[in-house]
Order: C-alpha cells, then sequence, then structure tokens
C-alpha cells in the first residue's frame, strides 16, 4: 500500500476539529433538546454564518448563493480554473442528528485546509458547498439547494407553503433573498468537472462488513403509494369468519407477500409498509377499510417497475379472492442515478489505499447527489454509522472512521484535481 | 303443524303497530340526524314514558325502577302469581339502528296486548321490562339496568363517569332517581319463573339460512386483548430486508396465522383485529413498534381459551424468531353462557309451529340475558336482520319476520305462563 498523503496523526487531528464542529453545528437549533434546522430559519443563517467563517479559514473565497447555500472556493494554480466541487447540506429533519450531511460540508473544508496549511495549489479550483435544503423539512420539497445550484429549480417550487403558510418566496424575503433572483444560483455546466459527496450511510452495511467507507454506486430509485383494502365492517362477534370480508386481514395477507417477494428480488431491494390505518378501527368491529402505505425501492429502474407490478398484481389477486377491492395510487416515483464509472474508480483507489481494501454499495436513502448528477460527473463516499442509525439524536460515527475518511478524501481530490 | 293462536293476520296488524312504534322511538334521539339514546338523558325519560303508555293500553300496571328500567306486570289468574319476564333494552349506541333492544320490548308489549284484547288471563303473570341500558354507551359500564334487577350490581358503579366527568350517581341526581336506592330495583329470584328475551340477530346467519327465527343456546364467552410487537425502527431505504426487525411485517404474520387458525377451531369460533397502530408511522421509516387490540369469542370457556393460548404461543413464536418481542395484557373476559335448556325447548317448539322449522345458534354478541341467566332461566329468540348489519342506521327486518316472530312469542308464553 503506498503511504497516504495525510498522515494518520494529521488526520486524526483534522477529525477530532470536524467532530468539535459537528457539534458546535448542533447547537445552533430551532429547539434546545432536539436538533432541528430548517431552510430559511434564523438558524440556517447562523449555520451559514458559522461554516462561511470556517472556509475562510481554510483560504477560501466565500459567498452565499441566491437561494441560501453557502460556498466556498479555493483557487487552483491558475484563477478561474475549472473546479471539482465537493459538498453535502447543512439542514436536518426534526429532531436530527448531527452528523447527516453536515459531516460531508466539514470533511471537504479540512481538505482544502490541508491544502491550505501546506500553501499548495492544485491544477484545479476546489469548491465547498454547504446546500441549504436536502431533507425538505419545511416546504414539503427536498433538494432545494442543489436543483437551484444546478439549474434545474422546478417552477412554482417558489409558491409552496410551510406549515404556517409562508411560501419560498415570502421566506426567503424574510431572510433577505429573493426568490426573482434563484436563477443566479445556477452553475455553468462548465463551471465543475465533477461533483462528489461524503455522507453518513444511515445504513447497518459498513457495520457489518467491518468497515469505514464504502463507494456508493447508485442511488436506487424509488416510488411511494397509498394503497387500500375495501372489505365490509361487521360486529366482531356475530359475524362467522367464513362469512366475513375483513379488510386487515387481507392487508395482512399481502404484507406478508410483500416481505417474502422483495427478499427473493435481491438483497438491494427493499419494500416497507411504514404506515397502516384501519376503519373503524374499534376492537369489536370487524375492519371494513384498511389504507396502508408503500415505500420500495431498488437500484434497477426496471426491475423494480417487475417487482412493483407483481406486488400490486398479488394485492389485487388477494382482494379478489376474499371479495373485496384493492386499490393503490403511486403518488412519488424517483429514478435510480448510477454514479460516474470514472469518480466511482477513483473513489475506490483512495479507500483501498486508506482502508486496504473498498467495498462498493447502492444508497438506499436520497442524497444532493441526485440532483447534481443530472449535470456534472458525481459519486459518493458513505462513512459507517453506528447500527446504522440516523434522522435521531443517536446517530453516530466515531473518530477513527471520520479520519479515514478525510484521508481518503484528501487522496481523492489530490488524484482527479493534482 | 298445528295452528298458530295467533293468526296471520292478526299478527301482520301487530307487526305494522310494532314497525310504527320502532319508527316513534327512533324520534327519540339525542341528535336529530342519528339515532341516540343513552342511559340517564332527557331522552331516556321521555322514551320510558312512550313505552310506558304503551304498556298501560295494554292492560299492564306500570312503573320506572329506581335504576330506571320501565316495567309492566299483567296480572295472572291470581293476583300476585309467580310472572314470566319478558323483555330486552331501549338504550342505543351512538348513530344507531332501530331494531336493537327496542323489537324486543314493543314484541313483548304486543304479546301482553293479544291476552288483554281476548281478556285473557294465565296461570303466571306476564311482565315486560325495557332495560335502561345495555349498550354501555355512556359511562363506559354496561348491562346495567339488568344488573340492578338482578340485584347484581357491581359497587363502585354509581362512581363511574361518563366523557363530561358526570358519575352515574349524579346523572341518577339529575332524572329524579337516587343511587343510594339502587338496592329496590332487585327483584326476588321468586318473583320469575324465568326471562325471554327477543332480539334482532346482529349477524348473517339466519338470513343465509333463509329463516325468520332462530333459538339462541347460549351467548359465547369472550377476551379482550391488547397486543405490542416490538422491533427496530429504521430508514425505509437504508436498512436491507435481512437485517429489518419489522414490527408490522411480524404483526402481519399473526394476523394471518389468527385467521386461519380461527377458522380451523370451528364455525363458532371468532377472532378478530379490530384496530391496530404503527410507531412512528411514516411512509420511509419500518415499523418499530405495532400495537394492536384482539376479540376472541366462542361458546365453550375451555375450547376458547385453549384457541387464545394457541393464538399467543404463536405470537411469541413470530416474534422470537424474528428477534422481536411480544406482548399481550388481557382486559376484559366474560364467561359464556348457557341458555336454559328447557325454555329452548319451549321456543324451539314454538318456532317449529309458527315456520314450520327451527334451527338454534349462538349469540356473539353480549345481551341482558348474560345478566338474567345468571339469576333466573333464561332463554333468547332471535329475528333475522338484514345483512346482518346492527349498530348502523342501516339496520333492518322485515313486517313479516316481525310478525312471526310476535306468533312464536304468543305461542311460548302460552306454552310456559299457560
Amino acid at each position: 500500500m503506498d503511504a497516504c498523503l495525510m498522515t494518520a496523526t494529521a488526520a486524526a487531528d483534522a477529525a477530532a476539529r470536524i467532530m468539535a464542529r459537528c457539534d458546535a453545528l448542533a447547537e445552533i437549533s430551532e429547539t434546545s433538546g432536539a436538533l432541528t434546522r430548517v431552510h430559511l430559519s434564523p438558524e440556517h443563517l447562523r449555520a451559514n454564518a458559522l461554516v462561511g467563517k470556517w472556509m475562510t479559514a481554510a483560504g477560501m473565497k466565500v459567498w452565499q448563493d441566491s437561494i441560501g447555500n453557502i460556498c466556498g472556493r479555493y483557487e487552483g494554480q491558475q484563477l478561474d480554473a475549472k473546479a471539482l466541487l465537493l459538498g453535502s447540506h447543512l439542514d436536518t429533519v426534526r429532531n436530527a442528528g448531527r452528523y447527516d450531511g453536515i459531516l460531508g460540508v466539514l470533511t471537504a473544508i479540512e481538505t482544502v485546509q490541508y491544502l491550505h496549511d501546506r500553501g499548495e495549489r492544485l491544477p484545479l479550483a476546489i469548491e465547498v458547498v454547504g446546500f441549504c435544503d436536502e431533507e425538505g423539512t419545511r416546504f414539503g420539497i427536498s433538494l432545494l439547494g442543489s436543483h437551484a445550484l444546478a439549474g434545474s429549480w422546478p417552477e412554482g417550487w417558489v409558491d409552496c407553503q410551510d406549515q404556517n403558510g409562508i411560501t419560498v418566496a415570502e421566506a426567503m424575503k424574510n431572510c433577505g433573498l429573493r426568490a426573482e433572483r434563484i436563477w443566479q444560483s445556477a452553475r455553468d455546466v462548465e463551471d465543475f468537472v465533477g461533483y462528489l459527496e461524503l455522507h453518513i450511510e444511515q445504513g447497518p452495511c459498513l457495520e457489518q462488513e467491518g468497515l469505514a467507507l464504502g463507494v456508493v454506486t447508485s442511488i436506487i430509485g424509488s416510488y411511494r403509494l397509498s394503497c387500500h383494502f375495501t372489505g365490509e365492517a361487521g360486529h366482531a362477534g356475530t359475524v362467522p369468519m367464513n362469512h366475513r370480508k375483513d379488510a386487515l386481514v387481507a392487508a395482512s395477507e399481502w404484507m406478508v407477500y410483500i416481505d417474502q417477494r422483495t427478499r427473493q428480488a435481491g438483497s438491494q431491494f427493499v419494500a416497507t409498509v411504514g404506515d397502516i390505518q384501519c376503519h373503524p378501527g374499534a376492537i369489536n368491529v370487524i375492519p371494513g377499510e384498511v389504507a396502508l402505505t408503500l415505500d420500495i425501492r431498488g437500484p434497477q429502474d426496471d426491475e423494480l417497475a417487475e417487482l412493483l407490478a407483481d406486488l400490486l398484481a398479488k394485492g389485487e389477486c388477494i382482494a379478489r379472492q376474499r371479495g373485496m377491492q384493492f386499490h393503490a395510487e403511486e403518488y412519488y416515483r424517483s429514478f435510480a442515478t448510477r454514479f460516474d464509472s470514472k469518480l466511482q474508480a477513483a473513489l475506490t483507489r483512495a479507500v483501498v489505499q486508506v482502508q486496504g481494501r473498498s467495498i462498493s454499495l447502492p444508497s438506499g436513502a436520497g442524497h444532493d447527489a441526485i440532483t447534481m448528477g443530472e449535470r456534472w460527473p458525481t459519486a459518493m463516499l458513505f462513512v459507517r454509522c453506528e447500527r446504522g442509525v440516523s434522522h435521531n439524536p443517536a446517530e453516530s460515527v466515531t473518530n477513527d472512521d471520520v479520519a479515514l475518511a478525510l484521508q481518503a478524501w484528501v487522496q481523492v481530490v489530490n488524484d482527479i484535481a493534482g
């Protein structure tokens, strides 16, 4: 194994600083007990200011763009060279952990700090972005920061409202931003050679492999559906079993099938019924109607569509056999994102160098890299998180893993931009 | 077949009057759109007054007892003879049908009217009772009227509160009744030779047999439990299927088993999961905990206990296999009530006479006859209701069936009291 550019000692020190900064950012929260930092809030602006200060300290030129992303640029050997963009997001869900998104932004800054400390300039510039809204916590739409930067901001989004009826446009105005200038966030396709994002895995695969780092192959596609079984309510004491049209029994048979069939589809497919409602919902009444959600994800769009079709056909079949109705309505779909193979190869080299071996794995969660991947060559690195727990105050990463991630980041940045 | 005592023509006329009286009582409701008449309400007192008037017209001495039951007595050939008691209840659930309980009281009055119109006195007196609270709609306790009359009023019940915090004792005071006199409702065991109740089936069995009337063998025993599967919540996209502890999948497997196993137990056993709650209950989160209700009923206490034990063992087993916890808490139990065999035989003779043949069936629902059966020989007759629908404004019976029921009632009263 070649020696790493950044020594283990230096990486450990820098990782300790990253962890301390994650703690500092976790203090900037709408509520004191639970970390919540949403788009266009006072906390958003305070977090941007703090991160901007750290960017400046790392030798970067810093600006907040027109949607509220915090951006920094570390020039290359030539002024106005193309840049490699590193980043992730700074917003959170409600009652969040302190690493989701944030770790990626702070590791990127430390990578630039490494160059800056050595007075080193690469042929390419390095830019860092802290996206302002990936989670979609406030407005019911997500990936706002990366959509603005990629120039794919959808028409109508400025009119979306939060729970208090405040639109994106109004909330921007309250933060001193102007909705009619969102287009100014959009970067030229020639500005960047590519986008790299480091993020906690939010799943258990790296932990189970005993590895700190893994290269993400793709973000899996997904469907969300709202499904209904309609049977017939009745008295729980007086209607014999063989005369029942119990919507909950039908739904149960379907849920067992969903679990079994999805396991058979392969290890990268997942299907979840996350919520279920039973009507009328009384202990002594046979359920006449059941509403349930279905979230299904997979790395290949065709196979995922096939799996979904099979599940829905089974739902129909179960309902028909029991003399009931089944209805499913798709209300969200995202296609699978396959990451750039050259960037994946570069990441794999870096991971092998710092960790001895690398694994590749898909991401079951959405990330800013989806939007960025539509415009620039894009890839992602995952960092192990304890028990896969995320979107939760218990979200946890280790100093050692963060140090290794930082070494890999320094390595890959030199590989691509050097 | 012997000729019936009451002619079909006379029965049809009387049945029409019963139906008109059901309609009249349905107008006495707390809400104008939906029939609701609860214990110790102004509507309760108005209904008692109207029913009392009909009792008086049928030649009965009438009184409201100390808990609020409306009572009538038609003397036999000797004053103060033992009586045969006929009755059912006059209270309703919320948004009720107009026949549940009420039909039994009005048919009993018409039976006495038949005797009164002919100036006929039997060796036994006939009493009719309209119980004031069978449903338990208001105070969360049920069968209040029959408990008071049977002298089995539980200590502490006068302190039970309704949704507004009004106790039974306070509500009684507001109606001019006194809680300390509830004991005065209790009748001596020697007062009655038995209790007969006519009630709509609230199930589909008679309809499916093509019969208007059926003799009830028993009221099946029941358990109510609150059950929990505890697994582990997680991200619906990032946790692979084989690493999940999805509490809803475990619950589904159990619900499918409950359905299959209960069908195998025999046609008189029923089990129902009437409500289910999923936590945290978001489309993109694997359910970490599921709470579900279980209502299970059967005619033999031993076999029912055995079935329940089997279902709970399976719940444990499913949870263990999936690395989860299962917990079930029993919070209600009623033992099966077997009705008096002599009274059943008398009912069967009467039903065969008016209908050509009779069937026997258990009741899956609770009735005043449970309480009465603990003190006096008791039996019940079921009348077909459309599609088994009850506790619903769509509750429906036909004039023809009511006429047949009345003929049977006249027949059996003469058989027992004659």
